[in-house]
């Protein structure tokens, strides 16, 4: 069956060694013969983010388990996470060092994992209505517009005073969202409502697998970017805020629906540690804990009633609840730490975070429509969906 | 069908709203101002501790898998772990910050994560028979229950010499034993006798990889509360110790049972880390890897010949084998502990050691005993147990 | 049906409590008293050695996941690994105090585990055709054999000058190949084809959830001997180097059979951070990332073309692939580092690594062929294979 490929696949695999050869001949040496890219200073530091960027990596991998609750649609989703992450991660790390000129330390690896692993979130959106190189040629588009949001959040003043957003609800969650949704808003696949998404027993423990992990792992995120004296105040906030979810989503999946729908709960449950991105160094560990109970009562309450309004209103579906976790969590993150700043006497301060959530939700919403008409016009004639038979090989025991 | 709830649900939702918002208003900024939690000194020794932390909060999640094995009871498991970690740390917590004064550091986090992490094997004896929000008030009397435990473990001074238990053989793993036997022997729940514990491959494969992750993870527990200095040895000590109970392990399962149980294996080869909590920094790997042969027999032992006769002298049921795991390589670790500190010399320590791990065994199985009482006074009439489907919504493919 | 057994059984277990009481009363508390093992200098570099030594560690049990594809053989595959992992490395570590006469540091056991992950990846190429105490046998054997390889890649100089060889390309890839294979080659054991391997959608996913963490954990693997001021360049080019594998793999499963098969495609993903062992720190990330995508499309196209092809004419079964990810992508990574020491001038480095992997390359093939030899002479009659039904009990809801 694949005799006919043959010689296309060898002409590419030698090209594709061809290719590597000259790129290790002329490019490397070169930049080996300088040194590298070591700092001679501040190990330490360097060692740590070291340790950081694996945890984000983790985080990363492990939200392609988050989405694997549709029994025939398993490895689908690792692939197309595999795929984006590839693209997203080289795309932002070209733009930093050919764009900006940065250097490849152990700070750049976080950032860029962090870039990564929010264009992974972003694809929950619309996972399982594109092809698999569209997540690839998406990365491309989204880490031009990641870049930008990360200059903006970081270096744009308004009011005189920069956002404060240490952990990333308004520059990785809000964007994840909004960017995501809008691409979704200009493919408007129609037949994703008609798709049934059945689960199965152990496809859904695949998901608590991945959501008690990636809340466990969560420090490593939200203090990717702070220095080892805030470390101590950030895991503390962070679980805090994690517990405070934990009990809310319960909470209110019980009022609301009777029973729990674990694919509620288990994304409702991170709603705390999204949240408390941007106030994370803004309260101590017992307002952490009141911002995680108000995220996650918000988020799942989302889940029950604002995604099938959205849905109908939009026309769109929102396939892995993304809005309603990182959208949503996001904008409470934001409003929280706004309040907490004006309170503490910090006007300004909290003012700038609103607007810049405002500026975020914008571009984001913007980048994602343009690259989803970018992905529009690369699609051609329209694909099934949510299927692992359309990608994979499968060699499953016959049934009698 | 939700319908009916709406209301309430909003007003639950609005109140935590509030609640949070007045919390954010009120407690957070006067503290921020301070200047937050953080050590000026030592943030290395910090640093690290953050990193156990988040392995010890690694190991905590896994042990609900450790647990996933009835095919029909997994996602309760999941949520019980949940709930029981949330309600212990806070409470432990709060312990500790409004009645001993302390601050929250990397140290403090570590500790309340291994109380959270002992509350969660406890509840392991008597998994599936009782309700969701059982747990979660179980938590709170445990976290009382074990800041008096550690307190007297780490303060009290038995024939002039404080307790040997670095690694928490009696402080973690009998404490959580017989903690959960009190509660277990006071509910009595004599249906749980009856029902079918049916697994799958797949569900004993998640045990297989909580197991193992346990396993390697192991030394962020051991080590949690050690000095740096001591890390090469605690690490080296603790693998080798968990090897050895690899082995005798299977050996047992081979010779007693010609086949091996897999949910007897994948417990007794976590016997060697329990028991080699307390004779942790006393022993060279070599001998380590002798009490981890050990215990790791012992444990596979009480598995095949113990569990059925304890169940059937006490009538009640050990769900998850937790005695035969945690309390039987517990007092292992005590007498090994015991036995090498009076051959070197200290007789004393050794004395105080097994006098010690006496006390523990009894304050847990008091301590647990009144929990039980409380659960079962709030507990009213019986309820289904060990299914998803009392808590659960699902939704499965139609059986055709 | 235990009965019978129960005498043995208690004789054994109480032969094991004598023989660890012995061990612990009359060698610990004299190593305990001189002060145990610790390094009193350079504690930070310890410290980061521990979390590289449990990363390396969280990676091996991984690899156990990665191979659990075949449904009707998973817990096996689970207990095989850690019957191998105990023998390797405790065999190791023998060879290195009592013969070497090295202590017990953070590096050395490091290496310890990386020597045990070593041995695990080269039983994946007879796994299923031998009994479950074979794998431990072979690891004793193994661990003698990659002390020797070991020690000749770090000591022997070729041309004037040492091996370059930084992450174990050829140390630690090719030698668990070709041991392997030297195993497989003498045990010959036919039937192994016969064998229908079917998958599930499930077994298939644990493999994805076991390739992409490997995949994140990998800088730990190959950083595991460097110092503090390489690890940003060893991430960096790691991770750039398995992102080229992740999207060649997937262009050359795409552009060869026109679907994913998801056992090439999860293996071949990893053949990018196989081949940067050599030249980890001779490249930077953009040479790194060009090397990636050579090694993933070779690997991807020996699963495809070169597996058949191999099992024809050897007649043998590489029953998971192992030449295919490690030995191919491991002489890639010789290779590689070759021409790029040879373009910085550095002929005599260049020719001195190639030389190496050949050396290695027969070692491990003859010490693989003796510990086959040693197998099959100790094994007796044939044996069922691929099958869980024969190590194990179950207790799986009787179907209707």
């Amino acid at each position: 069956m694949a005799n006919k490929n043959k010689g296309i696949a060898l002409a590419i695999a030698l090209a594709m060694v061809l290719m590597g050869v000259l790129a290790v001949i002329f490019i490397q040496p070169l930049e080996a013969a300088e040194g590298g890219l070591v700092a001679s200073d501040a190990l330490l530091e360097e060692a740590f983010k070291f340790v950081k960027s694996v945890g984000v990596w983790f985080m990363l991998m492990l939200v392609a388990f988050l989405m694997l609750f549709i029994k025939k649609f398993e490895w689908g989703v690792c692939l197309a996470v595999l795929l984006s992450a590839a693209s997203s991660f080289i795309t932002y790390m070209a733009i930093q060092e050919f764009y900006f000129g940065e250097e490849w330390t152990s700070q750049m690896m976080v950032q860029a994992s962090i870039a990564a692993i929010t264009y992974v979130i972003a694809i929950g959106v619309f996972l399982g209505t594109v092809k698999q190189w569209h997540y690839f040629i998406g990365g491309i588009a989204f880490a031009v517009v990641y870049a930008a949001v990360e200059w903006i959040v970081c270096n744009f003043e308004l009011f005189g005073t920069l956002t404060t957003d240490p952990g990333g609800s308004i520059m990785v969650h809000m964007c994840a969202a909004y960017f995501g949704l809008g691409v979704c808003l200009v493919l408007r696949v129609k037949d994703a409502f008609n798709e049934p998404m059945y689960t199965s027993t152990h496809s859904v423990s695949f998901v608590w697998l991945a959501s008690m992990l990636l809340w466990v792992l969560w420090p490593n995120f939200v203090c990717g970017s702070l220095g080892m004296e805030d470390f101590a105040l950030g895991a503390a906030t962070c679980y805090m805020a994690g517990l405070g979810s934990i009990v809310s989503a319960y909470v209110v999946c019980m009022v609301c629906q009777k029973k729990v729908n674990p694919l509620t709960y288990t994304y409702a449950m991170l709603a705390g540690p999204v949240a408390i991105g941007a106030p994370l160094l803004s309260v101590n560990p017992w307002g952490a804990l009141a911002i995680g109970i108000v995220a996650g009562a918000i988020s799942a309450a989302c889940f029950i009633y604002l995604q099938p309004w959205l849905c109908n209103k939009l026309g769109v579906l929102d396939v892995m609840g993304v809005h309603n976790l990182h959208g949503m969590a996001g904008w409470t993150g934001a409003f929280a730490c706004a309040i907490v700043l004006m309170i503490s006497g910090n006007v300004d301060g909290g003012l700038a975070n609103i607007v810049m959530a405002v500026m975020i939700f914008a571009l984001s919403l913007v980048g994602g429509a343009i690259t989803g008409l970018i992905i529009k016009l690369a699609m051609g004639k329209p694909m099934e969906m949510f299927s692992d038979d359309y990608d994979f090989i499968k060699n499953e025991e016959p049934q009698n």
